[in-house]
Order: structure tokens, then C-alpha cells, then sequence
């Protein structure tokens, strides 16, 4: 097969529909739309992400790995409203050098891999023939109970706000990749594991319906995602340096060069969720961290105002030179 | 604002948030999700459809049109199952050539009056940056009485199939766009609207509900897509040329030039519904042509076996070179 151009119905038929076969409402990839028949009571989450070639993945990261991370990204963002997977839409835009069986094979069985894992079936999508980059795009669909929904917009003055797992490690692992940054071989493996094969925090991110005033998941960079969860809120997030948690390998790459501090509070790409909380509802996160076996971290305080800062031990603001996509004055301390 | 540097936030809070004012559940697209609640006893039906610059539309082809084609050629997968429309999600991959108040402008204008034209308001999406190409994708969500959502593989031996409109106009309007072909000037105006902006047949789709076994809309050419309803339904579908509705501009051309009923037969992008009935049907059909005020016209039956044949008036096979992307033996006649 490889080699051999491929048609789309093919293609289709023979890679695709396989993945389907777990939607009822799919009819096998056999008809020109698919029917999502949510459950009475329940509110349907939809949330799109793409990834292009060259912008957020390269082809030598691996086609099982780039469906992999697909479908996470997608999943990551059910995780922080709350929803549980109910399946999605694939955008396939195909170049002709990957159209063929060993490719597709490695890609599809990605796919599979973590569809089984989450429970995350194929409903439908559209193949095209794209003359030059892999294009994907997935339409994620999640559901709530009715009204269920974590929003981002909705924490309020005096809450906190907390952190599930430990952020910076994809932003060391991007920082190998794009700039040839060495660390200890191991925490290089750790880093690359979690730039490329993020957890989605489906099980915690159910866990915080009803209790989460506000919910989002980190992609763009902690300090940048907090801003988003302030602005949303009509607040001001105020986080604490110091308390924020890192891996032992990310730990020890700061205390090395702190100047990687910087880094790890505005780089992407963690899909850790970052919510935010009452103060009286501390014990009912830890008891969520405890049984779904998930560290979350107080990182700060949401309070009147807008913008974000980030303070050090001694209550010191610490400049960022930028954070994700905005930006921020001065340069690190 | 023209050639100014857009951020990702500020394109979608200027250009994109301004269509989601009619979604309940898109929150101003300032979460990182929708909410879709749909009625008691309503099945959800979505359906994906991609574009992308050089292979399904050119710049030239104008930012207002390709947002309205990217749009109808969606709601068009929505009337052939039946559906009403409910709401899309939208990626946007923007090259930065593209990225500039005038192109925006006239994009977001071409998504706003089909959004007001079909009550289909943006739900959420993606934006990304393209490095080189414009890239298009909607995901389409309509809504359809449980267990109504029209199916293509559900045709029975003896049914008549019907097209609605006319065939043809738009596969002769890309002859002129690509192959420069001339036709009376009030006819490649025709032919040009038909094929960048065609007319989804949504009150005639929602009409087949209970009346069709079958139905898929024409967007790969009327053979190849009579063959898609005849192998899902696991029969033969046999096409009486003679009766194939063509438009008066059309029909002069192919009377002009005979080889032309072929790129008729067999070019896409009518947009039209075809669909299955039993015999007795007929005047339910014709009343609800009446009804919608949109022609429909009954062009061959299904059969047992598969595959699909073209007959003259005679009875005879017309062989055709090629059915959209299937492949037929022989020339035409």
C-alpha cells in the first residue's frame, strides 16, 4: 500500500471507520453526518483545537504521538469544565508524502490507543488533501449535568486558586527541543513526555463540579492562563512564586539557572488544570486530590482589581519579561 | 489596524465574538468551551466540513463568498439529513498576509449574513496561524426530532430518486474558472453564483423528514453521489439522463457542445438534494416542491444490485469517463 496513492473513501474505509465503531450515532463513517444523542438531563461541552505542522508539532515527533497529543489537548479542555468525554470530530488535511500505510497506520493507532483510554470514540469529520502541512483539527464533544459546565468567568473575589500536578515540565521539554538545552538525560525523557503526551484531568476535573467557582486548563502559560481566568472574572490573580509546583527535575533545572524560573511560569503546553476555589473548600480539594490521586496546590488568591502579578517569599512582585502571548514589563529579578 | 500585527485574543474579541451574540452557550467565546443543550426529545446531527486555499477556493474567490461557501456548503449537509440549524464551530488558520482589518472585515461580514440568513449562530472554534495557506473548517450541529436525522443508507429496492433544482450549473462555472471556458455572459454569471454560492435546501430537507428513505446532498457530482446513496443502501441506482433537471442556461450549453453533459453528469458542487422515495411518495413530494417552492424531479430508480448506470432515452448505457472520483470505463456517446 505504501506508495500507492490513496482515495479518500479509502482512506476512510479502511483507517478511519475502525475508529468509529464505538459511536452509535456514527453509522460507521457511512454517512455525511452523525447523530449525538445526549442523555436527559445533560448539557453537551464542545471545544475545537487544531494543530498545524511546523507551528505546534513537527512530523519527526511522531505520527502515533501527534495523534496522541491531538486527542489529549482536546480532552484536557473537557477536563476543565467539568465534562466527561462523549467523542469528536477529526479534520484530517493530509499531504501526499504521509499518505501512506506505514503513516497512517502509526497515526491512526495513536488515535486508538487513547480513544480506548478515555473512552473518546470517532463520530465523523472530513479528510481533504492538503498540498503542503498536516493539518488536524478535533471537535471535542463532553457532556455536564444541565448548567454543570466550569466556566472561567466565574471565580470570585477571595477565592484561591490552586494548580493540579506540576507546571514548567513541557516548557523545559520545548526548550530542549527548540533550543538544544541539555539537562540530566532523565529529566530530558521526563520533559519530553510531558510536552508530547500530556495527562487530560478528566477524573479531577469532574470532581470540581459544584465545588470550582472557575476552571481552565493551562496551555498558554500559568501566569497568562491566570490572567485569562482574572479577566473573565472581572478580578485580579495574585500568585505566589514560591508555592508553585514543580517536578524534582524541573526543581533542580531552576536551582541551577534561575533564569529558567521565568520559563516555567509563563511556557505552555502543562494541560494541568488551574481553578479557582472558596477558601472553605480547601478540604474538599484535597480530599478530590486524595481520591483521585492528583496533587493540587494553592498557588494564590484572586482579589478586586485586574491583571496579574506574581509575588516572591517576601512579597516582592517578580517582573516577567512575558507571559505566553501578552505582555509584561521589565525582566526577571 | 491594516497591516498591523493581530494578536489571537484581539481577533477574536473584535472580529469573532461579535458572532456568537446569538449562541446562548458560546459565553461570548470567552471560555474555553460551548455548551449545547439540546431540546427533549431532539437528537443532535453535526457534520464537518474543511476548505483550504488552492484546493477548494482561491483568494480571489473573495473573503465575503468563501466565508458564505465555508458556511453553505455545511448547512447543505444539515437540509440533506434533515436537520435545522443550530450552530457551528469555526478554526480559522489565518495566514499573516490575510491577517489585516479589510480581509477580516469582509470575511467576518460574509459569516454574519449567512449566520442572520439560516439563524445559525458561531458556537466557539480555534484560531491558529497559518505560515502559509488559508485554512477553513466548520463543524456544523443541527438539531432533528429523535431518531428523525435522514440517512443515506436506508433507500429500498423500487424507490424512485429525485433531485431537487438543477445539475450541473456549478461544475460548469469551475470549467470557466479553471479551463477558461466562455459562455453567454449572463450565463457564466449563473453558473459563477451557482458555484460559490449555493443554496442549502433546509426547509425541502426538513420536509423529507418521514417522507425520504434516503437523502445526501449532490456536492460530488450527481453520479458519484447517486452511487454513495445505491452502496450504503446495498442496491443499484439507475439515472435516466434525459430527465436530469438542467437550468435554461445549462441546457443551452450542452446543447452547444454535447461533451458537456458529462462534466454535467458527473462535476460537483450542485448542493442540490438527492433522495429516495417509494413510488407512492410522488405527491408528497411534488407538494412539498410546491410548498418550499424548489423543483424536484424524479431522475431514476434504485434497484436491485450495484453500482450505478446512466440510460438514454432509449434505454441505452451512456458510459461516462469518470464519476467524481470513481472511475467508470468507455467515453460518452
Amino acid at each position: 500500500m505504501a506508495g500507492q496513492r490513496l482515495g479518500e473513501f479509502e482512506l476512510i474505509a479502511r483507517y478511519l471507520a475502525p475508529l468509529a465503531a464505538d459511536a452509535p450515532g456514527a453509522y460507521g463513517l457511512r454517512d455525511d453526518a452523525a447523530v449525538i444523542s445526549p442523555r436527559l438531563n445533560e448539557d453537551l461541552v464542545v471545544t475545537t483545537d487544531a494543530m498545524l505542522e511546523g507551528i505546534h508539532f513537527l512530523i519527526e515527533d511522531g505520527a502515533t504521538r501527534i495523534a496522541r497529543k491531538l486527542l489529549r489537548v482536546n480532552l484536557s479542555d473537557l477536563a476543565a469544565k467539568g465534562a466527561s468525554p462523549v467523542g469528536y470530530q477529526l479534520v484530517l488535511g493530509l499531504p501526499e508524502r504521509l499518505a501512506n500505510d506505514e503513516w497512517l497506520r502509526a497515526f491512526c493507532n495513536g488515535l486508538e490507543q487513547d480513544q480506548k483510554a478515555y473512552g473518546f470514540p470517532l463520530y465523523g469529520g472530513d479528510t481533504v488533501r492538503s498540498p503542503d502541512r498536516l493539518m488536524l483539527s478535533v471537535t471535542a464533544f463532553g457532556s455536564v449535568p444541565v448548567g454543570g459546565m466550569l466556566r472561567r468567568g466565574m471565580a470570585q473575589a477571595g477565592d484561591d486558586l490552586y494548580v493540579t500536578g506540576s507546571i514548567g515540565d513541557a516548557a523545559l521539554g520545548l526548550e530542549t527541543k527548540l533550543n538544544h538545552r541539555l539537562f540530566p538525560s532523565a529529566a530530558m525523557m521526563f520533559f519530553d513526555a510531558r510536552l508530547h503526551l500530556p495527562t487530560p484531568r478528566l477524573a479531577f476535573g469532574q470532581g470540581l463540579r459544584g465545588l470550582a467557582h472557575a476552571a481552565m486548563d493551562v496551555s498558554d502559560g500559568l501566569v497568562q492562563d491566570a490572567g485569562h481566568i482574572a479577566e473573565a472574572s472581572g478580578l485580579r490573580a495574585v500568585i505566589h512564586a514560591a508555592t508553585v509546583p514543580l517536578s524534582l527535575a524541573t526543581r533542580q533545572a531552576v536551582q541551577d539557572d534561575q533564569s529558567l524560573l521565568q520559563t516555567v511560569l509563563t511556557g505552555g503546553d502543562d494541560y494541568e488544570l488551574l481553578f479557582a476555589v472558596p477558601p472553605q473548600a480547601g478540604r474538599d480539594v484535597a480530599a478530590l486530590a486524595g481520591r483521585v490521586g492528583l496533587a493540587a496546590t494553592r498557588i494564590g488568591t484572586l482579589e478586586s482589581g485586574e491583571g496579574v502579578s506574581v509575588v516572591d517569599a517576601a512579597g516582592h512582585s517578580v517582573p516577567l519579561a512575558q507571559g505566553g502571548f501578552q505582555h509584561f514589563g521589565g525582566t526577571l529579578e
